[in-house]
């Protein structure tokens, strides 16, 4: 009987209980699937859902990694030797002039022999994360017809380094037949004339080969200035920025012995005057885009050699 | 008969297992789903929870933003041009001596026509997270009298900037009718004087319009040097520090043409002879901080100010 | 009969149903505790976790904090001043030299008079995470003989300042009698050169006492340049680095005032031409590292001491 009550005691109980209860626990259960998997996967694919994600959460910085392609293997320049393209190392610094980036990009757009690295400085990054028509975001721009890659900060030591390992920004300045520098910030114009190399972009410039005897010319491809390798500058900054009396020491170090001009490897294209983002008006503006793209159609000499494929 | 027979077994088999195992799963749900709440509450007023957190979590650093008034809209200095206030932009770079901040904001309480923004490098901060009693957090300091706004790096690019935004560090420099910068460590001393502006305060710095040209002044207000905005600068550091070679000529920059009495826009407050706060005695030693505050209200002109309103 | 109807269906639903449900519900509650564990542990033991995963996941840095000991309670020099110990503070900067740093301790552990801390840049860990054979983690290094601490830029403030603390960088340059830098990379040359200091590494430097009056000399030990402590750097960068125009004005600076010759505080030990990671052959490679050993060596006069000891 003792059995028997138990037992029809504990039936009713479950009677009432366990259709709620086992709702609740399934429903429980599975969201832990739910969120166990979703949390594999984040960890898993992270890249994967940033890439995703990029364009419809512009708050957060776009950091996909449209360079996976070079990555896979990583960048020497030694594999690109007998490619029979101009290579243009085109970087951008903190400035907003950075969003001329594309601007240049497509202009060279038209041509089939010119392969095109960029670099962004952590703080150039801000200006590109797709969140206007004219900020396409960094996988958009990998995706523009002659990028072969774009490099960041965290790329340089991704892999731990082993004895063997190729260093990222002595194979980029020996890949690079010119490197443009569009724009060039105040704070990285300071960097570049007292010699700091804290991140990717300017440890390619402190590793420049000032020389011009190091790297060897690649068979058929003319290099940028007179036979020799070269970096194109564009300062851009705030008015007021560009009248401190410090901008004027650090030009005239980029405008003296280091000016492809007295033998050096440096080619400054001015500011102009105009009103600049920030509202003031005045100096210091990044040289117009389009003059860019014809400073570098120039120095390449893509324009010949377009007509010469005609 | 064999359908009874596992009918009874599953019976038995449930009254024994289904309390404890019921218990069990409900006792999981439960915890599931509170750590579920708990994560999307995390997620979404981190700041909120940051906020409270933030005095009882001292060994944490205080990353609530206690700026939130402002960003609400992004700050413009076209916003404050007539509020008939003195515009000081306050700034501490990383020297312990940034504790005095709260000291100087606090002597200025008695003035009801100064406006106080504050300006922290990420090392400054690391001296006012509420750890004593002379050490209050960035909350706290934000809800002190006259002060309208603190801000650190990672207010400056927070929105992903599109054109017609404004750029943060030049409209401080607009707001501003004088900069103070106490202490002004070594390193910010040597990337003064080299015109490096890889942080907030030295971007401040460095678009600083040594032109006096570029502002217009504001209605009714007094600019702090004859006519003229200007930084005031109270250098700071180890008396070891301050007896490198390098020091001197850091500060010879500041003392030459930039001097307000060379006719530029940069005043020294000269270190003090001290025990300081690393256990050296010697020179090195912030300015007194009462000096630095007599200096600030004779040069924004508030005690002819105050006793006009009296 | 309702009820038995009621009862009827539902014990054959829960014959069928509550089997799997059960199973399913006691694997997630099973899955979701041993999460919740894994967090908690996590959470509360994430150093220790580090610690012993280290050598298995080279893929990421070793975050491990080898200076544990040091850090149960703070360093303070003067709880080292009677030790009857040489103290040199060895530094490695981002140069792939940093290997060597290995090589150097190793060669000092026949000595049993000598206490080594090491100092490393967060670019300069990147070569040490247990990657290879003659890459070993810091922990690992941690472990070796005469190795009293290491110190990264994370240890400075990793408590937050209150009156009465020691600050480290001051700390640990009243500890040593000799520091060794090496290698040093281009970045912190230019740095070093031009007085910033925005890591632990280079506030040391910026706080060495230049006028060598502020530390007393320890009883019984002698110091390493005619009484006077001093900093020993060797330089190491790629070719072009070091045929940089820059390199040299950086190096000028080293060599004129400041060097031991000239009653300075700095010895070089220049680079030798080799073939160097990157690739290149020419000038620039570190100083061998045995002739640094040999250096050290001289220079606290351990030779003289290890026969003394015989």
């Amino acid at each position: 009987m003792d059995y028997l009550m138990g037992f029809s005691d504990t039936v009713k109980a479950l009677e009432e209980v366990l259709p709620k209860a086992l709702r609740i626990a399934l429903f429980l259960g599975v969201l832990t699937l739910i969120q166990t998997i979703a949390q594999v996967f984040k960890r898993h694919y992270s890249r994967l859902i940033k890439l995703f994600a990029g364009k419809h959460d512009p708050p957060h910085p776009d950091t996909s990694s449209p360079t996976q392609r070079n990555l896979s293997r990583s960048f020497r320049a030694a594999d690109h030797v007998n490619d029979n393209k101009h290579h243009l190392l085109l970087a951008a610094t903190g400035s907003v002039a950075t969003i001329k980036i594309p601007n240049i990009v497509g202009a060279l757009a038209k041509y089939d022999n010119v392969s095109i690295i960029i670099l962004l400085t952590e703080s150039s990054c801000n200006f590109l994360q797709g969140q206007s028509g004219e900020q396409p975001s960094l996988a958009q721009i990998a995706n523009m017809k002659n990028v072969d890659g774009i490099y960041r900060d965290e790329d340089e030591w991704r892999k731990p380094w082993v004895r063997g390992d190729s260093i990222l920004h002595i194979e980029l300045r020996r890949w690079a037949d010119l490197m443009v520098i569009a724009p060039l910030s105040a704070n990285c114009l300071a960097k570049m004339a007292q010699g700091l190399s804290d991140n990717l972009v300017m440890s390619v410039i402190r590793a420049w080969d000032a020389t011009g005897m190091l790297d060897p010319a690649r068979p058929g491809v003319a290099l940028p200035y007179s036979g020799k390798k070269g970096i194109m500058v564009a300062p851009a900054m705030n008015t007021a920025m560009w009248h401190h009396p410090l901008t004027a020491e650090h030009m005239k170090r980029l405008n003296s012995d280091w000016a492809i001009s007295n033998g050096g490897w440096i080619e400054v294209l001015d500011p102009i005057q105009k009103e600049i983002a920030c509202g003031d008006t005045g100096a210091g503006g990044m040289h117009e885009w389009k003059s860019i793209v014809a400073s570098i159609e120039r120095r390449l000499r893509l324009l010949s050699t377009k007509e010469g494929l005609k």
